[in-house]
């Protein structure tokens, strides 16, 4: 498989064609963003434990009978995937309240959902990926009803998957953003990445933040905890 | 029937007790507001116009076969109403793109969309009536699924009856909303008001505003264009 041009440069992430139109050349970068973009520093090694995060947890995940892009993990910093029609929708699971739910509802960061929350998201950088319902996803033509029935099971599935996944690993799930794609064929696959740039993730006990919010809100070294959050889930 | 104490003073009504437990004495105020109370103005004869189409459109909607609070008006200001527990939402139908939602699309106002838009608010003035979801819903305890379902059916409803019932007063229902509350047996009735306070009416064919957007959007007399929907609704 020979890389060729650029496609996209994204704020985490580049894709490259391949010789191979179905095929897509996935780097992974240092960049960590905030603010939609408007905050922007390198990490070194960030690119690297968030390909090798996102391989451990999406072989997991096909394992257990999910569809995703992934066909081959290349390098420390690159993948091949499955060129997918991205469906322009972050999808949000969450199962305790944190971030900006928790200030929209007014209520405090830590109680733990009953049941999972989902929440589409609409991906536009320049309406700053606006929380939308349904019927908004109908109009905007993202996807059709029976689609996002779709979404909404394989979320949940996704999210039951991982949280087992993480909890194994003295990790709490508190949410994640994952975003699908359509194959040539129409079929809905799991695309993008899973790492902690994408996921809440507490130690289960003291409650440490070992994700993007270290970035956020910082916390302090944003490398060394991903890398524990690595540490666990190889251990 | 006694009119008794002050049970609530709203931005736009307040609520009086009576001698019957289930009744509510409701008058409607001359104060028109704009960013969740922050903007306040009195316009004489706006409470009676509001009362009157109100009762005029609560009439029209029992007449076909949807249940609502509506014993009795009273006066020009007053209404007898069944006291109802009302379920903190706000329910918005929209059949035009409009207002807070064609910006946050991105998309120009005055598109009438190929399907009604529902969205629920969560009506909270403390944290100024957040957009939120089903799940939102059931995780704040607002309604269950089966009480989701018949509050989207209810809206859809009313938005049919009430559409053809302004198109015939050559008025366009842009958008509106409406509120529903729990009789003591459980089941849901309209509540509150419908009224060009709570309305997006345009012209069916000059689409000149005819609702609040004249005092949201500094437009001309509002008084005037309530009683232009009036004289409308019952010429
Ligand atoms: N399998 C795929 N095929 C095509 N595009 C994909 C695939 N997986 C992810 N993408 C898209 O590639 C981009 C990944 O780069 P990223 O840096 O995350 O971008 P962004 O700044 O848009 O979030 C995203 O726009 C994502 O939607
Ligand atoms: N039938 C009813 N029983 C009890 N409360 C009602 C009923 N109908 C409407 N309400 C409530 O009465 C208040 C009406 O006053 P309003 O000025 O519109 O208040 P607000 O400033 O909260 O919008 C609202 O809080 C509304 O939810
Ligand atoms: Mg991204
Ligand atoms: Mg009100």
């Amino acid at each position: 498989m020979q890389k060729g041009h650029l496609l996209y440069e994204g704020k985490a992430k580049s894709l490259y064609a391949t010789d191979e139109p179905n095929v897509i050349w996935m780097t992974y970068k240092d960049d960590a963003t905030a603010l939609n973009g408007a905050r922007k520093t390198a990490f070194a090694n960030k690119g690297r434990l968030n390909n090798q995060i996102s391989t451990l947890l999406f072989h997991y995940l096909e394992k257990n009978g999910v569809q995703t892009h992934l066909l081959e993990t290349l390098s420390e910093t690159e993948q091949l995937v499955k060129k997918v029609d991205v469906i322009a929708l972050e999808v949000v699971v969450r199962n305790v309240m944190a971030g900006s739910l928790a200030k929209k509802l007014g209520v405090a960061e830590g109680a733990v959902l009953a049941e999972p929350i989902v929440e589409f998201y609409y991906k536009d950088d320049a309406l700053d990926d606006p929380f939308i319902n349904e019927d908004h996803i109908r109009f905007l033509g993202l996807a059709t009803l029976a689609e996002i029935a779709e979404l909404k099971t394989v979320a949940h599935t996704i999210n039951a998957l991982l949280q087992e996944r993480f909890k194994a690993a003295n990790i709490e799930l508190v949410d994640f953003k994952i975003e699908l794609g359509r194959l040539a064929d129409g079929s809905i696959v799991l695309a993008d990445e899973i790492s902690p740039d994408s996921c809440r993730l507490w130690d289960s006990e003291t409650k440490q933040k070992l994700d993007k919010d270290v970035f956020r809100r910082d916390l302090g070294d944003l490398v060394s905890v991903y890398e524990e959050v690595l540490r666990r889930l190889t251990a």
